[in-house]
């Protein structure tokens, strides 16, 4: 049970899933003394005890992924990846170590065949609503093959859980235009137009500036470049917020107009909420793994779980094996392995 | 004489900078006659009227860098670079084509002894005040020598024209920690960090995040992660004033709230006005050239003019020179050209 506020923050967390969605079925992994502890001070797991899976040992934030890899068996991450992968849970959320969730998902759940790399998805605000992008740091360095893969993988995980008919998915590059950026970009734009028939658009190249404008609903990128831009907006988000506050606390008459306005102040404050954002998917892997920031609290976490809940709700696993093996992009069916469908 | 709204933006923007440094002198390159019917409109500019370069012939913003090059004689952009060449002026300020600006400042300009790249430095709107940036988008790929270049000149800029005593330098990547990112990343720092008694500090990785914190004065990067994290930035600040206006509209409550609560707004949207922070710095040249944004107006072309300048005015090139030259950057004399300093 990872996080700056765990393992309150997760207890927190699973009431507020289980009071949205009373059906989920949770298994806490953790130090079960602790855990019961806690259970006893909210009402409503304190009636219907979740089931625990007790260790006492964790993987540090410190940790790299290697001796993750090494050293994890029998921590709490661990086991409850090894749940995912023994078809005991559909889904694992975590707010713990991000390099060694990556690196254990991948080695217990495996990849899913047709895929190279797992990406690490993410939603973001725009003006027309929200919008995924894709990696988000799992992978530093990726080749076209990869980027087209994510692109995939991002059209099937807006279509099945934003419910959208027939997204429209970009590259993210530094111009528009068709000779700008790297070889990487341009071949993995050369595939995608060579692409008929799909159940996706594909829009070409975007800028920086497309991510919040929602120009399309899937971005693709390297994992380097997606995590630049993805903090880069968190912090400039947090930046504007800090303005905000220090010009309405400039003047008595603006700090009146603060209480008048106060509604429309949270209203922004809602929309860009990092909070209700929580939740970064791993895509490509033989079963669900969900990310939840570190830092976030107990809504923020419901979020993550909410997240990994409509993965399985509407079959994300299966609709993404279902494409990769119509649109020819599999591999030997030997390689695959039965996904979690309790 | 490029950007959207030009010829009358750069005109105006030329008043404004001559309003504010009545010292300048200014010579505009591009169509005589126009620019005389246009130098009438403005009492300032009327009396002392400007030196003009007659040319009708410009490089269009879709033009490629490599037509720029063989088909650019003569154009506006062309004679505005020969003249720093010919040290008739000091700076060259252009809201065109930025690859054609570039290749042709490259070309005319030629390299600093010591740089094996060119990169594009801007100023950032910070929790502490403001940082620069660099590179923004010159150099696709870049190896570690070229970010510890961009290291050396970022900081120098700082010092000379920000003032700042002993600036502090940070590499952009996914993480803090030394194993994370790419090799280029890792063996730029390790470089770095091996420089002792240097007039600067390296912090060492810096995230995304960071950079609107203002935890460095110097964010270096190549121009394929910068030009992203400038974009994402300025589309997130745009979509949260979005955001902010939609609140405000909202109810008659928040809309008087907002009419008291005005100036505080205006301060905010001054603080992050784009306007304020354009001028993007092309860096490792024997001569200052200075990109505007497109679609800038008036306020922001002037400060643009404002930034050269000052380069010229703190003797910006002198200063790389010379700390090139005492770090054993340099590369042999002869490869050198003299600078403007008129």
């Amino acid at each position: 049970m990872g996080g700056d506020q765990a393992p309150e923050m997760i207890i927190q967390g699973v009431d507020i899933a289980l009071e949205r969605s009373p059906d989920l079925k949770i298994i806490l992994v953790g130090d079960k003394a602790l855990i019961l502890s806690l259970l006893k001070t909210t009402k409503r797991l304190k009636k219907h005890l979740p089931e625990i899976i007790h260790t006492k040992k964790a993987i540090a934030d410190e940790d790299k992924p290697s001796v993750a890899l090494r050293q994890g068996q029998g921590s709490s991450m661990r086991l409850a990846i090894d749940l995912v992968g023994n078809d005991k849970a559909d889904c694992v959320v975590s707010a713990g170590n991000t390099g060694a969730l990556m690196a254990l998902s991948k080695k217990v759940l495996r990849l899913m065949p047709g895929i190279d790399r797992p990406a690490i998805a993410g939603f973001f605000p725009t003006k027309r609503g929200e919008s995924v992008m894709l990696d988000l740091g799992a992978n530093i360095a990726c080749d076209a093959k990869n980027l087209v893969q994510f692109s995939i993988m991002g059209q099937i995980f807006v279509r099945t859980v934003l419910g959208l008919k027939r997204p429209v998915v970009g590259i993210l590059n530094v111009g528009i235009e068709g000779q700008k950026g790297n070889t990487c970009v341009r071949e993995a734009a050369a595939t995608l137009q060579r692409m008929t028939n799909m159940p996706f658009e594909f829009y070409g190249f975007v800028e920086g500036d497309d991510i919040p404008a929602g120009t399309v609903d899937v971005v693709v990128t390297d994992g380097f470049s997606g995590n630049i831009a993805l903090k880069t907006a968190e912090g400039t988000s947090e930046l504007i917020s800090q303005f905000l506050r220090d010009a309405f606390h400039n003047s008595l008459l603006s700090k009146i107009g603060y209480l008048l306005a106060r509604s429309a102040v949270g209203q922004l404050r809602q929309r860009i909420d990092p909070r209700r954002y929580n939740g970064a998917m791993v895509l490509g892997l033989n079963g669900i793994a969900v990310k939840s920031h570190g830092s976030t609290d107990a809504l923020g976490f419901a979020n993550a779980i909410g997240v990994a809940a409509d993965m399985k709700r509407y079959r994300f696993l299966e609709k993404v094996r279902e494409e990769l093996t119509n649109n020819g992009l599999d591999l030997p069916a030997e390689q695959s392995k039965v996904v979690a469908t309790a």
